[in-house]
């Protein structure tokens, strides 16, 4: 056991600055332990941040910190930045409730410029900072660190071209390790392929230009390539695509050199002008079994550190596999499905599909909005596509459902995986907007299946008895076996019949039937036994089943993992309402804001959506209906 | 006056593959007099579709429509190709109630292949559509067709990303006009103009090459540029940017030279994957004023054709120029405030703002996405960023509202115009879900003022008394100048109270203050002495004047321009319900439907929510009251 660690002079903010240079590799060495040990306890996300350290301590080093503002993308290979800045004491409750998130917070640390969590937006936002500096007359530098991944989405791109106009310094970090969470794709990886293997340009180029000037008329040919303002640069200097569109490029650079990077930012620094610069880092650097496989320690539960195995128990068949299972019974007999990920194969569960499928899989990269309009195409030229991807990540492509999904009324099915609580991710990965969202979309239908067999069934309505825009909505976790013998087939826009009880009925959406069951359990021992009613269809809701338990109870209690606002039990209660029905509503539901990272179980009952919380309110309800007579 | 037109003879799709090429120019002359006299009538889009007639007749000659898929990115250009597939007589009735769209619509011809209207959209339709027949082994061809400003686009980048994985033939067609409606902006369209101006480059290139084969070396040095896989190519082919990214490039070829044109488009057919036609075109070509002014004459009513001067005749001041006075007003004094553009500087009345302060203005491109988070962005640095957006275009940005602004709480001022109907745009442009998606995201604010005083009253109140994510939402056209003696000071969350009546109260948002007044004058006919109240704040909703009104009134209607799922209307009959308040609710919204091109007073008719609708919905009402006792 060593005595003396560097590591352990890091405590405050800017601690690092204080460290001799000669010692650097030894402390990120021991940072690297340390994320390994402290990750392999709590869980996190691994891979990414293994490959950043060294990066990470060079702009530190580099940088004054908070004046300067440092903005990660997406976030999660924030941990060494964490570290620095005064929270290494904080990584054993990581991502537990209460305790540190796993994302950059502003309010957690004025050293975390930016918050964020989903992809691509760290150059907008750094662009933002920029052009305030620059207005104010304020002197900082703003650094937006961003992954090749987040680089094949959209608005990183619609910043970097908004960035040219930008006349001071402003710099982007290309943290690039050939990855997003998964393999990338597509034509930019491409370009950064081949600069990245582009290490001799500098030495061609040259030659290139002592050859041109030998020659009798080599002067002339040089200032005619300048004229035609392609400069003879373009086939010598790598990131030329970059530079042509008038962002600086340094490049490409070993990041996991520390010194280099050092040397670099410092070069970056002084550049009056947007500026890139090129690092390419290893994710699971310094760690073999996460070098090897660094999707699977992307994000990870606690595992054993020397044989890189998850300590995990697994608890029964996700929705996941539920959904990865029943694709591929579909599609083997029906030729026209096809499966769109935005760069979450695994995640998802499509890894399965797009083995045995290859030519009807489509990996988009990290690419929501394109994902969204490019199933619209291949419905429109006669597919079955089904895009399978997080809640939260749908959000990105509001506009592409509404616009080009649902306005042409194709069939296009959504697979909405991690909807709910999702739990130690946080606000940012939260899937609680997806009812709300969808629902005010005309022509689209929402499902949320009650276990695992209604996940199948219900892609099984989508594809094959369905035509029109559909979601099917589902928790992250296992899949939910209970309540087996409820299988009646699934009909359009019809809920189904539980338990019929009176007076009070009980209407779940998804996974919040389990909540259901056991606030009915708990009901009955006050001699209430409530109907139980499987909502299955958010949207359109069931208008006769509403009829139907208006007439026969006095209150209808809906159940939603989701923001009240705009959800299930906002329709149903105006509903009600608009048709004069003769019931009172209890919208259980989510509140109206951000929910931050913890246990899921903890988080509903925080947020009151728990059986316990149910019932309470439930019991106010009652007595406050007979107060008021 | 011409006898013989060869306009005559196109009447039915593909007439013009019956045409004689030595007529191609006289047609193009036609078909260009055919819009100017046509929209000069109706009006309509007219500078980008004099911008394509022969781009459009050289893809209808060359290709088999409808068999081949020709997608419109917005699609307000597809003048042309409905004249060539026999709409053209449905021109007298264009962008009316009942007449043909002024965009292109799958229900309207099997000949628009996708429809179109948001920005962007269409390499990725395109792109869809060529996967798809690529699986099931059908053979046509897909041709997308988008601007240069389009590319500015997140999503279109995100499709040429993922583009070069097709190993088949698909044709984007870049019409570039150096121009997206206003003119562009961003290091893409820096690019562009390198292209642009370099017709020279295929003789330098043969220059280079043999140049450097006449050097002893020069072999050598050929092969090596070509080991760095930097090929040599790269400097000496314009558009090497699509190349990098594994798309092919043809062009730039003249875009009014329609000889050309349909060889190049021959050439392209024939390529055995993404290809990308670089077409240069000018907008308004042949019309002077339109050449000489085409923002003008982008989107424009009935004019004079001679002058080119507008035949509408002015109304009063418009929301929008209120909006842009009174920013101007505020900027003045307050040296923090900002305002931000995507690429509609004119549209939202900024472009007195860019004249005063162009230090304080940033005009992004055709980009919400990045516009939202880099407002974002410049809040986090101290700014009070507005960013004035239509409502429509907004939807794209919902993520990074959510996930970017209201997450962080960041002090981000929406001003958001042409919210309701718009009226001739139709489906793709009516402004009718912007109070359900905002209102879903936590930590919003949502104000619709009543009239023009209320708008200026509101941007004050958002900028100078409000910390926080705010929007203000206000519909195309005149401002309100009515109630000007109602003039309450902003109070956050408050509603404010018109006229207090007995029994039924009208709370109306917005510009819903007219039909509520209306309504409240035909009621009282009927001795029916309604309360009326300005809700003012959508979100959040006045919860204590709601309580006041169910004391003292049987019936709460509330009054929207946005569909009622998940609005205004939803929100107040939740929160009746959940408090047990004695009171019924009818909530006068918009349908859960995509609503049409028209008259917007058509519309509201049509949609039931003028005043004649609500007195009949309130009258039924009352009498299902009466009935169930």
């Amino acid at each position: 056991m060593r005595v003396n660690m560097i590591l352990d002079k890091i405590n405050k903010p800017n601690d690092i600055k204080r460290i001799d240079p000669e010692e650097y590799e030894q402390l990120a060495q021991e940072i690297r332990q340390f994320l390994i040990d402290s990750i392999s306890k709590t869980g996190g996300h691994l891979a990414s941040n293994l490959g950043v350290v060294e990066l990470t301590m060079a702009l530190h080093i580099v940088f004054d910190l908070p004046t300067d503002k440092l903005i990660w993308d997406v976030g999660h290979q924030s941990y060494t930045h964490k570290i620095l800045t005064g929270r290494k004491n904080q990584f054993n409750k990581l991502r537990k409730y209460g305790g540190m998130s796993g994302f950059p917070k502003r309010n957690e640390s004025n050293y975390d410029a930016f918050d964020t969590g989903h992809s691509s937006t760290s150059i907008s936002a750094g662009l933002g900072y920029a052009s305030a500096r620059n207005i104010t007359g304020e002197d900082y530098h703003v650094i937006s660190v961003i992954g090749d991944g987040a680089l094949t989405g959209g608005m990183a791109y619609e910043a970097l071209n908004n960035a040219s106009s930008l006349k001071k310094n402003f710099i982007i970090v290309l943290n690039d390790n050939s990855m997003s969470i998964s393999e990338n794709v597509g034509g930019i990886s491409r370009i950064l392929d081949d600069v990245r293997s582009s290490y001799s340009y500098y030495d061609l180029k040259e030659d290139v230009k002592n050859t041109l000037h030998k020659l009798p008329n080599g002067d002339a040919l040089v200032e005619k390539i300048k004229k035609t303002k392609s400069n003879i640069k373009q086939f010598i200097v790598p990131g030329q695509i970059f530079e042509d569109m008038g962002i600086q490029y340094l490049g490409p650079v070993d990041g996991h050199n520390i010194h280099k990077l050092i040397k670099i930012f410092n070069i970056a620094k002084r550049v009056d002008s947007p500026v890139l610069v090129h690092v390419v880092t290893q994710k699971g650097h310094g760690y073999a079994p996460a070098e090897k496989n660094p999707s699977r320690f992307h994000g990870i539960g606690p595992f054993d550190i020397k044989t890189g195995k998850s300590l995990s128990v697994g608890k029964g068949e996700s929705y996941s596999a539920v959904f990865s299972r029943k694709i591929c019974d579909i599609a083997k007999n029906d030729r026209s499905v096809v499966a769109i990920t935005a760069a979450m194969p695994d995640g998802t569960g499509l890894d399965k599909f797009k083995k045995w499928f290859p030519d009807r899989f489509f990996d988009v990269g990290i690419a929501e909005e394109h994902a969204v309009t490019f199933s619209a195409g291949l419905a429109a030229g006669g597919m079955k596509p089904v895009f399978a991807v997080y809640s939260s990540f749908l959000q990105r492509a509001f506009d592409q459902i509404l616009h080009d999904v649902c306005m042409q009324q194709l069939h296009v099915v959504f697979a909405i995986d991690r909807a709910g609580l999702v739990g130690s991710d946080g606000e940012t990965h939260q899937g609680i907007f997806d009812l709300s969202f969808l629902s005010v979309i005309p022509n689209m239908t929402i499902i949320a299946p009650k276990n695992g067999w209604e996940l199948e069934n219900a892609l099984e309505f989508a594809l094959e008895h369905f035509y029109g825009p559909i979601a099917i909505r589902y928790p992250r976790g296992c899949a939910y076996t209970g309540l087996s013998e409820y299988a009646q087939p699934i009909e359009y826009g019809k809920s189904e019949l539980i338990h019929e009880g009176s007076h009070i009925c009980l209407m779940a959406v998804g996974n919040m039937m389990e909540t259901a069951l056991t606030t009915g359990e708990r009901l009955k021992e006050y001699n209430i036994d409530a109907t139980i009613v499987n909502a299955r269809f958010v949207k359109p809701i069931d208008e006769d089943m509403i009829c139907d338990i208006a007439d026969e109870h006095e209150l209808l209690v809906t159940l939603e993992e989701n923001v009240y606002t705009g959800g299930f039990g906002e329709a149903v209660s105006r509903y009600t309402q608009m048709n004069g029905l003769n019931i009172r509503t209890l919208g259980i539901a989510l509140p109206d804001d951000y929910i931050e990272h913890g246990n899921v179980d903890i988080l509903k009952h925080e947020a009151g959506i728990d059986a316990e919380a149910v019932f309470d309110r439930i019991m106010e309800t009652i007595a406050d209906m007979k107060n008021n007579g």
